[in-house]
């Protein structure tokens, strides 16, 4: 339990997940280049490191919370050296199926277990210790990988091979920005036909319509009190986090030759949504792109 | 309970749904223009009438089922000079809320009392009677109407004023089309990443992906063994039916200056996918024109 | 030469035009709704009439040019009663080809001669005469109804059978408002890439991406100093004008039952750009849109 | 003039291109991994060398005319150790951005110069000499470059800096591919709405809906005799390489943050009309995908 662990990147998610790891009973010292979020480290309790070399020097696990697959490829590819024999190196940044692979390949052989681990849960699952982790690598590195990852969240899935992690990650957020657009259109469309928001509620999410964006999330304040509707749309999970996670989509798309049109066009409306400046609000927040000026509504 | 009740309209719906109704106990008088529609209406055991005057005459509750719009305005423009005062008149079809809302007005006066009522469970709802029905209409109507419509179904729900049940059927559809394209996406882009079925739908289904079309409705086989996909794509729902209904939903969005950018596209997909010639499929098989011509994706 | 005719809608559009015909030796009386429109007639030193039936009395032409289709069924119905046996009717608007169908139809027969022939060109062609008009009804009311239109525009186009004019408009319009949005993407594109406006316009205005849209209305200021662009996207042809055209469109293609996908998409961008509150501008304007909030550009 | 020219890729295009040069007086070596490819060159005449390495030595000159962006950073990274200093290097392949700045940069140095110059005018073009030529390097390496790509076709274009041709070429051939689409639709509704091919593109070609796509490619046959539409759509220009330049502007769009709705969804429908089996047909042949099953339309 009190083996090395080294983690690299601890912004507003690593941050929390590297203390939930201490907290767990792993030695976790961490290491990020934004001196802020060293600062924020320390004050968590959490040991430092000067460099990526010194943090893991002697770590059996070493994980790493990046933005994107060009900072991944880069400290996996220092880690191919610096890494022991035997380590379990494990990245939960969400990025690119292709760097996700490079990454594995990276730092191959000398017994080396890897895993592609990105997670949903926001910032508040980070700091609740209650993510969901998509994995992917060998089954034999989920083995020893699958508790660490368990010490920071509350389901860990193995989804298959080196990748299958980002792959499913992107698949799932591919469909819930489009049945969130899907659901704020018929609110919209709903609005111009004088139906109410209730009305439209009590049919879809007791019928074929019901989704995970409806009954949880729903857009409209009212039917779901929790929603981040009903709290001006602060996210949860924010507009330009979705267009990053439409954007890998439509990258793995293209490279893969999948043919997604509507995936391809719930990134263009995120895109246009956060070039207007929006892309800070929960991405629910798009039903008021949709609707155009008059924000209003009916009353229910 | 052995109020005579007429019935307009028995095809491959209305036929089940009037002998329901006399098997609740309505005395039940029907018409048709289609001679086989009439022969199938008398094998159930129905009364036929020779016109909608002679169906109609002394009925204290009238129920068309038909076609498109123009029918059923055409239907209760005739209506209007023939129905009791006092009647109930329901209409069950699946028609544009323009002509919804025309249709109430047409008959309007005299003590009549007007539904608009779009069902949703298909044909086999209609034999067993388990069908939704989403009603529009004044709350009167609706205390008297209601419990007719609970003798061809399991669940009646009041959405508002006239058209308001067209307006909540249609919305509903709008994101069902949309969502099972998107779910059908999400699994061409898995199997091109080489992630399968099964993963993505452990994932998806407890997360933020879930919905309908992929927990209930799954357009892939495996995952859900009771789904179309499992049956070469056997209605179920059809994909031409589901055109029919985006393109209502594109009607309305149009005329009251609604912007459904996923909503129009979807609809475009499906009358790609039907002109094809795959109308006649459960419109979960749009899958396979999304996937192109391998139709085998990866064994699971 | 000095037959009296009768032009019912004298706005933007109708009083420039009906003054070209009183100046080309017609006996022109005019009536209007508005009492503006009607006090902007006479500035124009055109004989107003009090109503709809004195303006046609004894007229052998009438000519109207109203906002949608229902103003122009509404008068055509009218007229039907009222029109000589014999007259020439033209509508100008541009309506939906279900309307302008069912104009030609409620006044038919009696000798009357019908047309449908709306307008490209403006404000501007209005008031300088160079209308393009396209135009559709039988061979022998082009005959008589060609010459009218000549004194009002400078290019008229018989394109068929009644509907016809309408139908050609939109199906050119929908390819503008496309090719629009493709070069205004283009330029966007190339800004990112670092691509000079001047060198995307050098290549493309010689080569397969040469179109209207970019040689004689290019959305960028430099390239042609005519267009918009040059002067703040002030219109000429404005974005909400687009968008009634591409609904138009999609109105036909819905109840058609055409697959037209881009211009459905098309539609929306100009829908969710109307809905900012940019309909007033031109409907090159759209690139900054596309844009986002950094509408600079490089510089060339 | 007799300058030692190496050029790696001799296929359908680099084949008479390299020929051209030839014929132009520069003393060409050619090598290809194909045998074929090989042996064809040698049927027209010229000198086959056995490796990249022998082609290129010595040479004051070398061309590339390769598939895919990977291809072009591996030959140009051999290239880096073998070119001689003060040497010319030319990529005439059509590939995407980030991969033509990186072989500029994988060359850099030692006096060379270095050029990105994609093609457009297809095999016709490459044999009869007359391709246009969009080029992207500095001035210098332009101003010796540009008289080599005169001895292939009749155009050439300097966009500016390294990336500039490639960028040109991809924002050009989206417009391209949207406006072919965009015709094709209107083509379509035309035919729905009983509106003849002639009549649309008569008003068309001449006002505002005016395009290469419509006036020089025509997609129905007739109005324009030499289009592809008029022999079957043999290509002219496939579909399947249109597909390919609509993926390489969405990569850098995606790549780039540029909002590019059309393009995103002319790549979808040409992706889903290459997965029925249409890739070989002309582009121009997507008419027969968005019309569907009957082919025919009406009769001029």
């Amino acid at each position: 339990m009190a083996e090395k662990t080294a983690f690299i990147g601890v912004g507003n998610m690593g941050g929390p997940m590297a203390a939930n790891l201490a907290e767990a009973g792993y030695d976790v010292v961490v290491f990020d280049l934004s001196t802020k979020a060293c600062d924020d480290a320390k004050a968590r309790g959490l040991a430092v490191a000067s460099s990526v070399a010194t943090a893991v020097e002697g770590a059996r696990i070493i994980i790493t919370m990046l933005p994107a697959g060009r900072h991944v490829t880069a400290v996996w590819g220092e880690l191919a050296g610096l890494a022991e024999d035997g380590a379990l190196l494990v990245d939960c940044s969400t990025i690119d199926v292709a760097s996700a692979r490079e990454a594995h390949a990276l730092v191959e052989g000398r017994g080396r277990l890897t895993l592609d681990a990105p997670v949903s849960g926001g910032t508040g699952g980070a700091e609740a210790g209650t993510l969901t982790f998509m994995v992917g690598g060998s089954k034999s590195a989920f083995a020893v990988g699958g508790p660490v990852l368990e010490a920071m969240g509350k389901k860990v899935v193995h989804c298959g091979d080196p990748g299958a992690g980002q792959a499913a990650k992107i698949c799932n957020n591919m469909i819930l920005g489009i049945s969130m657009i899907g659901v704020a259109e018929a609110f919209v469309l709903a609005e111009k036909l004088g139906l109410s928001h209730q009305a439209l509620y009590d049919v879809a999410s007791t019928s074929s319509g019901q989704c995970w964006s409806l009954t949880t999330y729903c857009p409209v304040p009212g039917p779901v009190p929790t929603s981040p509707a009903n709290k001006g749309y602060t996210p949860g999970f924010s507009a330009e986090l979705m267009l990053k996670d439409l954007t890998l989509a439509q990258d793995a798309a293209l490279s893969s030759g999948a043919a997604t049109p509507l995936g391809a066009e719930a990134r263009q409306l995120y895109k246009l949504f956060d070039q207007l400046g929006e892309g800070g609000r929960d991405f629910s927040g798009i039903i008021n792109f949709l609707r155009g000026a008059d924000h209003s509504g009916p009353a229910d």
